[in-house]
């Protein structure tokens, strides 16, 4: 569709404003109803967890009342003062809206009522935003996915003053504000608006949920079904270098709804996004339920709204942080809002599963409706139960079949490996490839960077996607995987990317002793197979859990590669010499490479090299098998970042020249603690005395791991055949083995 | 005296071995007594803290007898097994001794009583440890120090267990192993025993404690007077550079509890090592209020040492963690055992003061004795208040006059100064006068660096002190002070350090919106006064208070000055340009900047250079009067660091050439604060817009601080005289104030 065919049925649709249903409907009929208000009112002053989160809302929102209301015009980035403004007056919108219905207390009904005049005054002569960033600029906002979180707010606000409104007041926001409001972050934006991602799903629940109070069929369809002629071309980018176009995508809420999650319930741009996605697809779907039952939305493939905040609970530490895959920022975590969400209406619309509630203890707040009253009466009434987090895989793809994410735990997550061998993740992903992360309860052992982003801190480019996102972070060397020739997976272009997914060859937990997630990845690096096999495995004769890690790479030429392993803390110890320069000097030039300097450069002394670290007040050692050509570098984060955008941060890595078929195999292995308030060391060495890569060939990879007591424990794998039947002999130096499935362990 | 004459003078000893009291006494007298054990029996039950405690210590101890008794032969450094064997011994066999008298079950007896007979049976023929390196080598550890504390607690478990032994037993066991063991560390060692110094506090406490149990007045003299005639010479060095005998000291307990502390209870070697001498120092003091009351030990110098408990608590942060003054570990707190006793002992021999329980109840813990369970009662009874820790100023000195430590605190340590002006602190003492650090409740702000030292962890150097102690952490650059051309305080040298002090100008903290504490130095550089004055300010257009820093200089020539600052955090906005080296080399040769790299160069670009960070969540901005010729060095630690055993932390150094009489004034301003959960940024940037040095001359210096509205403040100083009576008038662009007191400030 050309611009102009747009803006012709802009003016259309403008004028023609017919509502297309004919009953009228009572209101609050969108997050919150007619009877779960009753409910909630009858029982106030008797659910603790509820009356204080009224209280705790009453508080902000008087707070706002005392400073009276402003509507500034637009000017600022994400970190500035109009964009906070706008962004909290939706915020205290929504919740005075709750508050007037639970509380039936006039001045929250006029608070919103005023504002939403203020806005409607202003909006019709608003012209885009000033920052011209933005591949879709809003109005209010330096982007119309901001203008589109506005709209989702600020529906559920006009529901809830809605009766209190006359028919001329709501002629008239409906006419100035709204419906022009959801024209333009949708027709005028069709990039923005009909696609399928994150930003689509904002702006097609913001059209939907207005809709349904305005009780506007045009706009709902075209919040479910998307904009069915949009006039985009195939193959443009939006800023973060995703596709806007894709042949053959549908668009719309439902497409955003079947695509991007798998039918496990993982998003495939990952936690982060999914935790952002997650409000407009809950809240929408939450509305849908109650005005629109029979469109089961939250029933739509299989539960997998509901399905995805399980997923999302379980890409949690210990500590409720959301592992960072893709661009991910550190500490988000469950303790958000729109987790409080997610966590009541997965409560309330779900099984009424009771490990929710100590969810919902911890985050000690829950949402102002009906689901939030079922919650805080399950935990009044002593129905939490711990949130057991256990192993779990998560495929990725529409049909589960693009990869996915495993995690292991053992224990009470006392060591969860976060392995990712999922598809691209749309514009948010990284090139990472079979990359992991390791934690302790809630620490860090070696880590994912995350994205390079300062999200809402002005000083950062206010606050957006920051040059070394994609200069550092999103690059191969800036996480714990394989690295070729100094390159990126699928050389760092997003359209190779984002038509590969690596294969899963196994999983198993089943036995929480020797827990296995194998993946292969052969489009990457073209002409070279990664199969990388990563093993949790307690042994009787360790403390702790360790990390088994066994990459087998087959290429057709000989390689340079590069393992780094993203340590966090003080260097202990290390069994090998090395070079320190006097200078430091960037490792390369690009690829990431340019932000890395070379703090040391040794060889192996021996065939198992060590290196040891102390992170958190608890011990860590890896050993890894290494040939007597590998080099070992010494890396710190810093290096061309004139800004500071970068935490200079470190990494051991292994470098292994001229290889075609080669196996790295590592242990990472926590053992001990150091108290400096005791200051009582622990088990602080390690307990391995040699790793040893004992056979490798095509069909089968042997890795020995003999402790400082001289016990030797194996470690068989089946390279070709994942069968859990195949039965499988190997002699390994001088003794036969047999068994039966992909791997053994014997201790 | 020669070593024949030690020799011969220890034969004598061993020989005579004559009771030198006449009654014997009853045990146990030492930590617990015969009422104090029946009060404990006798509540048992009934405090929930003190049988929490017994429950808590009865587990550990349980355990370890199960374990069986272990005496290796000693071979280990610190991080060892047989160096942490010996000590967990001692530890378990005081708590089995207090378990013992409480719970009346004879296998804690047996326990201890087959233990001591363990060690006396290898006693005798131990050699000095294997290991060489302290100048006073212990028999069970590396040092004396370590034999020392063995004896201090394994004194109270013999106490424990004494009337269950027969006089034969008893014998062998004072003959075989206490009184050997007492001499060794005592005769055999004057150089450890005979100084003022924690080590001989240690000493001193460990022979006086078996002295008390023995009744051996002998040792209990040596104890408390030291060795008359211990043939030392006057200058020698220990490990850490600190002199072993000086001129005219005395030796012994009493001087080391008259020299080290200053009437207000400050420990010149700075709070880390209070913290480890108190426990000596206070279960020696109560061993002799049991045995000894007429000595008065407590009340010695008007209280010093209950005092010193005041002290030391007011040395930490809002998290109880210790000021890292000198030589100190981050980290250690008031939840360390040591404190345990110092918190109860403080108790109950001091004025029952109810904020100490509210420590205690933090420290979950009491002692097994009489102090302990008074402690848990008053828990129980709820009479804890909050431990409300206020601006203090501490004298430095054994009369108070070697200037001194304060601390100046604003509301509820939301901003915590730490200014030290103090004496060089023995030999843990840093080369950093007039230094400090800045807290914003438990959070580093900028900080001290601590010590370059890993206590008890072996792959460090043995746990012991680091050569980078010496070349990094001592030295002057590497603290919050001016450093002048490149060169340390008294050139680095102890011998000059420790006969200086810096002087109070004057400390008042009587308005709590502007704290002041400021003092000269004279002698760090010779030829050249520093004077400088912190003021703790809250000004009602800022959200926070915030620190104003003026340091005057006056100096006979010209000289280059550089002022660093260690902020912690990712580095935001600064409104200066500067070069990025592309290669990182060391800034200097000596004197700690060989160790710092030189990731930024530039110069200021207006008057009021801006530098700003963002730590823990809250935002900070430093804001500075710079000349135009100043250079802004951005450093970072770790050059010629191939152990790493330096963090990678960084600083903003100002640095002005060719200059004498000048003065540098910034302000530290903490704002705002930013969640990575919320993602909500409030008051991210400074509300300053210019600090300007508007009068110096000799007089009198004159700084405003415009905020980003216009407002100005002026704050004046009188450089001369800091009477509080005395009047002044000064002329300051143009216009007139007059004030009484050495400083005014005008909102």
């Amino acid at each position: 569709m050309s611009k102009i065919k747009i803006t012709a049925l802009l003016l259309l649709a403008a004028t023609i404003n017919i509502p297309l249903t004919v009953q009228s409907q009572e209101h609050p009929n969108l997050i919150m109803t007619k009877p779960g208000v009753e409910k909630v009112r009858k029982n106030l002053g008797q659910v603790p967890l509820f009356d204080a989160s009224v209280e705790s809302v009453k508080k902000q929102v008087d707070a706002e009342i005392s400073l009276g209301i402003d509507t500034p015009i637009p000017k600022d980035f994400s970190g500035g003062y109009t964009h906070q403004r706008h962004k909290q007056n939706f915020i205290i919108a929504q919740k005075s809206g709750a508050l007037y219905q639970i509380l039936e207390d006039e001045k929250y009904a006029k608070y919103i009522k005023d504002m939403l005049f203020q806005y409607e005054g202003m909006y019709k002569d608003l012209p885009a935003h000033p920052q011209k960033r933005s591949y879709a600029r809003g109005k209010l906002f330096w982007q119309c996915l901001n203008d589109s979180n506005w709209l989702v707010y600020m529906s559920q606000a006009y529901d809830a003053i809605y009766e209190t409104l006359s028919e001329q007041e709501r002629d008239k926001l409906e006419n100035n504000l709204f419906r022009p409001f959801a024209d333009y972050i949708s027709i005028e934006n069709p990039q923005f608006y009909n696609r399928v991602h994150n930003h689509s799903t904002w702006g097609n629940a913001a059209v939907g949920m207005i809709a349904l109070v305005m009780d506007d069929k045009e706009l709902l369809d075209r919040a479910l079904y998307g904009i069915e002629d949009d006039g985009l071309e195939i193959g443009g980018l939006d800023n973060d270098g995703g596709f806007i176009k894709v042949e053959g995508q549908k668009a719309g809420f439902l497409a955003n709804l079947e695509d991007p999650f798998s039918p496990d319930g993982y998003y495939t741009e990952g936690p982060y996004y999914q935790r952002y996605a997650m409000y407009p697809f809950l809240i929408f779907g939450l509305a849908m339920k109650n005005v629109k039952p029979e469109m089961k939305v939250f029933e739509h493939k299989d539960n997998v709204l509901l399905k995805g905040v399980n997923a999302l609970l379980n890409l949690s530490d210990a500590d409720g942080e959301f592992f960072p895959l893709n661009d991910g920022q550190k500490g988000m975590s469950y303790y958000t809002a729109s987790l409080v969400t997610a966590v009541d209406i997965a409560y309330q619309y779900g099984n009424k599963n009771p490990q929710l509630l100590s969810i919902a203890e911890k985050q000690n707040q829950v949402l102002l409706n009906e689901a939030g009253l079922a919650v805080a009466m399950g935990v009044r009434d002593g129905k939490a139960q711990a949130f057991a987090k256990k192993s779990i895989n998560l495929s990725d793809g529409p049909d589960g079949k693009q990869g996915g994410v495993a995690v292991l735990r053992h224990g009470n997550e006392d060591l969860t490996l976060v392995f990712k061998y999922a598809a691209q993740g749309l514009s948010h992903g990284h090139y990472d490839k079979l990359s992991f992360s390791l934690y302790e309860k809630g620490d860090e052992v070696l880590q994912d960077y995350g994205l390079a982003r300062f999200v809402n801190i002005g000083q950062k480019g206010g606050g957006n996607y920051l040059e070394e996102n994609k200069t550092w972070a999103k690059t191969t060397i800036a996480h714990n995987t394989l690295s070729q020739n100094e390159s990126m997976h699928f050389a760092g272009k997003y359209a190779i990317g984002s038509q590969h997914h690596s294969d899963l060859y196994v999983y198993d937990h089943s036995n929480k002793d020797v827990q296995v997630v194998s993946a292969t990845e052969s489009n990457a690096y073209p002409g070279t197979k990664m199969h990388r096999t990563m093993a949790v495995i307690k042994n009787k004769s360790f403390d702790k859990p360790f990390l088994l890690d066994i990459m087998k790479i087959n290429a057709e030429q000989k390689n340079q590669y590069d393992m780094p392993f993203y340590y966090l803390g003080q260097v202990l110890s290390k069994n090998f010499s090395y070079d320190s320069p006097n200078v430091l000097k960037p490792l390369g030039q690009n690829n990431g490479y340019q932000h890395l300097y070379l703090e040391g450069i040794g060889k192996p002394s021996t065939s198992s090299t060590q290196f040891a670290w102390l992170g958190n007040g608890k011990y860590y050692t890896l050993t890894s098998a290494t040939e007597g050509s590998d080099e070992l570098l010494l890396t710190r984060m810093g290096a061309n970042d004139p800004e500071f955008n970068i935490r200079r941060e470190a990494a051991l890595m292994i470098r292994r020249k001229d290889s075609d078929n080669t196996v790295f195999a590592s242990v990472i292995e926590p053992h001990g603690s150091y108290s400096p308030v005791s200051e009582l060391s622990v088990n602080s060495n390690s307990n391995i005395a040699e790793l040893k890569v004992v056979h490798d060939d095509v069909k089968y990879t042997a890795v020995t791991i003999k402790d400082v007591k001289g016990q030797t424990s194996l470690f068989l794998l089946s390279n070709l055949d994942a069968s859990p039947s195949t039965q499988h002999k190997l002699e390994v130096v001088g003794k036969k083995y047999s068994w039966t499935g992909a791997f053994h362990y014997i201790e």
